[in-house]
């Protein structure tokens, strides 16, 4: 447990009322989406980055290690405090600190709820582009050091290219500035870019300079629903080769996704359906007219089209596919839940291999996602937990990951490694480059107290 | 010189076809668009990877010093063999590995030249979006290290939104693989885009995967001059915000700059017009009929609005914008060319004290370049050589660093920093930041055999 010194310590810096050190505050604090827990040594809320370095430079003379953390919103387990850390939360620094439309950035703390911004950024008719589905509670801190993103990055990209600047502290208590806060730059190493999906080992955010965008607030859904995956990934190829039409987001939903969700809302899709999903923005109804008739002409073999204009058509669409997460949670506890990506055109054969492993490992695949970028979750349903922690899971899991990669695809498009994937990294990064990101991570970290345990 | 035990060890590895060791060869590749020169110790034109990796071994061992060359258009100096380097050649490196239409992906080695890659693509009705103006005689390699990006990187972004992967030798010769062949993964630290845009002093660039886009063949110029530069900065700021118009490009062109045009093309535009190029994808012509409406609206106090839908027009816009190069040239060899960048809306201010500067060290600037990313070209016109380097032509430069820094701004959009700008960095980057990226550096090339004496 942690020193009282210590405590005095820290106390002096934010004062009493930012602190926790009780277990019971700090028990929720130890856990993420990921179902891991560790008890915090104690649980820090500084109110800006002054009081921030200070913690790190007293964390780096003691050598107490450090789990930053936004909302504990993550699949992986990278906010869990592993090793005896301190936790620093970012609910106390959550501030807007400048939005300037007519330069298209806003500049905020990494607290401030994802949600939170785009609500003011909508009322200024723009937005940000990063979109995970947590956004209602995950932060703009999380979302930059997990570079997550949702549905549109097929669009408007993941928070890489929708972050100018950051300010952060590294492992020894030094404030660096990186990044500009225009649109181009090309003056020393992109550190910006290094920090983001970093998963908080090689510093702690501070502030964040974003690129916003002018908002298209029009949107048209189109449901289209096939016999075989097969002929829907072939559509997605066509529309994303078309340059007339240019998707806001594009998801699938597979038959055995779309079977739970029939279960719920009954006979919504034609039986064993795989279906799409697809976006587009319009600036007048127009494009609808023209959309309508491009889709129309690309697709084959389709048993059903639903083109949702207004909002109500829209939210039915959207309610069946809202409706998966629960169906999954109803089928029980047992799930693995992975988040690999394919390049789109292998997402085919990809399925088709998932479905042989289904029946070679007897363990029913429940598949669905952000096709346009080749990001699907693959969601393992196990029948207890002895099966779920079984050799023959890990088996199939192993199997899946090098399906995966053999198919030059990757281990995680949004959730991360935190926890859950560190042993698996090796698969995908050769040795040599591992030992390179490590020797950078020493000149960040040089005593290992950021986030120690997770990523690489 | 290098020894001729060094160069029988090359011979070996590449053959004696694939090296130049006799100054009169190695000349021409001693410099870039800098005018710097230092004549290599030797070039070498390797075919593959393994070829490259032996060499860079080698040189580890000996500590022979590498200046990587794409084809030399760079304007800093960064190709510049400083230090007694061998020279790299990627001339022979020039494959096109892949091109993947249906992932939209192109595989390729550094040395291809980015305007024979768009070729290709062309047909295939793709392009990447990169497109500096030394596009039909750079290379893809020298593009990535330098991020080198034209008028679309308003809409497309630079190499660093357009690269997925790189594969590259370290300074001690490893092969190190990098990033991923989708759009979407956040395994690992992000080494590729730390290679983008760093001079060569980390690495090798032996491979890059790019990103490839469906391309839209149709474009609508329209070209607007005003009297006041304000009016126009401020229309472009208009334009940016309005959600239903994204434009492909914006170029400015100032009143000295459009005053030189006309000395060319008598009178082609309205006496000491600040003159701005729109340019705007279309799908079909019922989108001009919207642009044309929505600028038109946006539009105040222009003396002179042009829209040119056809190609003819388009060319007659842009020949008297491609004037402006020689038209500088005219002028005298005694320029200085600075590339920086401000947030769009500075860049009022910014031009406005760069007028006060031109009379207070009195000399003439002129001032155009891609003003939708804040991007602009100034150019500092002195009478002699001893003008162009005195003391008081350092203090104008320094006044005007200065004053891109204080509109936070950076001192460069594209160029990068190579020789020129080595002694201006610590302006913009502070120390301890400096610092971290040379070991981060370090760690690459810790003999420091790569590019030295560039950027940091």
């Amino acid at each position: 447990m942690i020193s009282k010194q210590n405590i005095n310590f820290f106390e002096k810096i934010i004062g009493k009322k930012n602190i926790y050190s009780d277990p019971g505050d700090c028990w929720s604090y130890g856990y993420d989406n990921s179902k891991f827990h560790e008890l915090p040594e104690a649980v820090l809320f500084p109110k800006d980055k002054n009081q921030l370095k200070n913690i790190v430079e007293y964390c780096y003379k003691k050598k107490i290690n450090i789990a930053p953390r936004g909302r504990g919103t993550g699949n992986t387990g990278g906010s869990v405090p592993l090793n005896k850390c301190i936790v620093i939360s970012f609910e106390r620094m959550d501030k807007i600190i400048k939005i300037d439309i007519k330069n298209h950035i806003a500049i905020v703390q990494p607290g401030v709820i994802n949600k939170n911004l785009q609500d003011i950024l909508n009322k200024k008719k723009f937005f940000w582009a990063p979109d995970p589905s947590s956004w209602a509670y995950s932060t703009v801190g999380g979302n930059i050091a997990n570079n997550s993103a949702g549905p549109r990055a097929i669009k408007y990209g993941t928070p890489r290219e929708n972050i100018l600047g950051l300010e952060f502290i590294s492992g020894k208590g030094e404030i660096h500035r990186t990044g500009v806060t225009t649109t181009k730059g090309v003056v020393g190493l992109d550190i910006t870019r290094l920090l983001i999906g970093s998963e908080g080992i090689l510093g702690i955010i501070t502030e964040a300079t974003l690129k916003i965008i002018p908002k298209i607030n029009k949107i048209i859904t189109i449901e289209i629903c096939y016999k075989n995956f097969k002929d829907a990934i072939d559509m997605i190829i066509r529309v994303m080769s078309h340059e007339k039409i240019f998707p806001y987001s594009i998801e699938f939903i597979d038959s055995e996704a779309s079977e739970l969700i029939n279960d719920l809302e009954k006979d919504y899709y034609p039986k064993k359906s795989n279906a799409l999903l697809f976006q587009f923005e319009i600036l007048d109804l127009k494009d609808t007219v023209s959309i309508e008739k491009i889709i129309k002409k690309l697709d084959r073999n389709s048993l059903r089209m639903k083109i949702a204009e207004n909002i109500n058509e829209q939210d039915k669409i959207w309610k069946a596919r809202k409706s998966l997460s629960p169906a999954l949670r109803k089928l029980g506890e047992y799930k693995v839940n992975e988040d690999v990506v394919v390049p789109v055109a292998n997402l085919s054969t990809f399925l088709k291999r998932l479905k042989s492993m289904s029946k070679k490992y007897n363990v029913k695949i429940v598949n669905f996602g952000h096709a346009g970028n080749g990001n699907i979750h693959v969601n393992l349903i196990y029948p207890n937990e002895k099966e779920k922690n079984s050799t023959k899971a890990k088996m199939c899991l192993d199997e899946i990951f090098n399906l995966v990669l053999s198919l030059d695809g990757t281990l995680s498009g949004e959730h991360g490694i935190g926890i859950i994937k560190k042993d698996y990294i090796g698969k995908e990064i050769p040795k040599e480059t591992l030992k390179l990101m490590k020797k950078i991570k020493d000149q960040f970290d040089p005593k290992n107290i950021l986030n120690p345990g997770k990523s690489i």
